[in-house]
């Protein structure tokens, strides 16, 4: 195996910028550049969306014929080889004369799709540069491919014993800024943000990312869950993305959502859309910000789960333990099958 | 101020061993070595309790007369200077001829109780070693002079969304060894121990502290809250400390602990017990073991606390923030008067 140049791991964290700047759709994001022998990039090139040419074929068709002749692809994700709606990336890399390549995530497909030996086959260079960020890229996409349906993180907030709010229903600011703010980021971090009705009636929320000192921060697709009608003056109206509106068959509509293309999706609440979703085996993370106060009372922020008995204890995995201000955040995956 | 020999840092470790062979009483636990001026041991002592010598006066009736005529005098507490059941500390060093008497924590008392102060002025040259353990030792006998009470503990094991139990009841090993571990040392670390009747005729526990390795654990004196009768075949009936009944009025009955020298007490459950203490407002320190469950459904690890709205929240202060193998421990002091 050849040494990865600087120019290589420069073009490799820019291949990632530019992968985000493609949507998130039922394709992996993946970034490309292409480098002359000298390290000067000749083109870049990003996945603009299901239906649309992949990353390296972008790249390749903004250069003149046989200017990319010798000259090495830096790709996010591993090229494809087989045929979808568009050809096979390492086919478009051969014919072009690239004489390297190095990719950062493998192809997850099965071997028959991996383009590398494809291309070491034709003479091409081969290297992997694995970088966390790389497979980060495509680990929701990758989940779909798996599940059908995008991955499901499960927020809420409690005092230390377990209340959304006190025994009158109130519960502003039971968490402080520096979870709020969090929670603005792992919004932004989604793909759609889901609520129930009954929150969206009683509280009027935004679910819009505010994070400060981020103009643009990517906004969510706000799903609403619940047979109710989402008044016409609602907040959610007026935010950036449009609504969608969801039944009470989660495991359809996560189908649906993951066909248009959404790979991950933030449940906000309230208690009853958090607890159907764990209930239904369908949160695969959760968030639980725990507030340093104590509320006793009827409105806990989980509500019944289906646990008879305690065999049927939903077990999870602490994966982050922190605090946040005077909060605790526990982050957690369920024991599912994934 | 002069230096600190390292044999009377040494002296200062051996005098806190002395104190805890002490009892706990209405008396703080004290402890004192009479070091000669080569830095020899002339004599030890502690305090016994509740109307025996203070530690000093234990430590010099050692000592025949004259023998401690210019020696030091190292004590885990600023040696007293008033006349209670016994005289005062101070003279009894200055009448034995004392030449420098090095001292732990400060006494808390009013001015005049100081006897630093007296020493001083008899020409008695006096250092104090401020070393955490020796205010330690005396803390909950200062929670008792200040409050009147033992210093009141509330344990309790939860799942991650504040349940205690699944909906039939069961809740056997929610929490790991780790977390059981720990839970003995805390016992064998408080001077009593608190469960409701509920959860003696539901679980008959043993409430003793069993630590690995430690064959003598100080053993909590077992307190049984409300009105139903302790089984005769109850395993509390075998406890190595004598079993005490309590009824409803808690202030009452922590005042009458606090007479019979208990200065600590902590606080077991069910969640019935808990949630009186904390609803009281006589839950000092919170221990919440949190596994890494989810239960839903109705048995929450704590009640009703009186929370009519948000305003009326019991706001907490988090002292620690542990993972006990696979649980939580969030330790946590209550925002009250103390």
């Amino acid at each position: 195996m050849s040494g990865i140049t600087a120019a290589e791991r420069r073009a490799m964290a820019r291949a990632r910028e530019l992968a985000l700047q493609g949507p998130r759709s039922t394709n992996p994001q993946v970034g490309a550049v292409i480098l002359a022998t000298d390290g000067r990039t000749l083109a870049e090139g990003f996945h603009r969306g299901t239906g649309s040419p992949h990353a390296e074929v972008d790249a390749l068709s903004r250069l003149a014929a046989g200017e990319a002749t010798g000259a090495t692809a830096v790709v996010t994700l591993e090229p494809c080889n087989h045929t979808g709606r568009t050809g096979p990336c390492a086919l478009a890399l051969i014919d072009a004369g690239i004489g390297r390549v190095v990719y950062g995530a493998s192809d997850p497909g099965d071997e028959s799709s991996h383009g590398a030996t494809r291309l070491r086959e034709a003479g091409v260079e081969v290297d992997r540069l694995d970088v966390p960020e790389a497979d980060a890229l495509i680990a929701d996409w990758l989940f779909v491919q798996h599940t059908g349906r995008p991955r499901v993180t499960v927020k809420w907030a409690q005092s230390l014993d377990g209340r959304a709010a006190a025994a009158d229903g109130t519960s502003q600011w039971i968490t402080g800024p520096e979870a709020r703010a969090h929670v603005h980021r792992e919004r932004s971090a989604h793909d759609a943000i889901a609520v129930g009705t009954g929150t969206v009636l009683a509280d009027d929320p935004k679910l819009t990312a505010r994070i400060e000192g981020v103009d643009d921060a990517p906004q969510p697709i706000p799903v609403v869950f619940g047979d109710r009608v989402v008044p016409e003056a609602a907040a959610l109206r007026r935010h950036p993305r449009q609504l969608r509106t969801a039944g009470h068959d989660l495991e359809r509509e996560l189908t649906a959502l993951a066909a248009d293309g959404i790979q991950s999706l933030y449940v906000e609440g309230g208690p009853t859309l958090a607890s159907a979703f764990i209930r239904a085996g369908l949160a695969d993370r959760l968030t639980v910000y725990i507030a340093p106060t104590l509320l006793g009372g009827p409105r806990t922020a989980i509500d019944a789960l289906g646990v008879d008995t305690i065999d049927e204890q939903r077990r999870l995995t602490v994966t982050r333990l922190d605090q946040l201000g005077r909060d605790l955040l526990v982050e957690a995956t369920t024991e599912g099958e994934h």
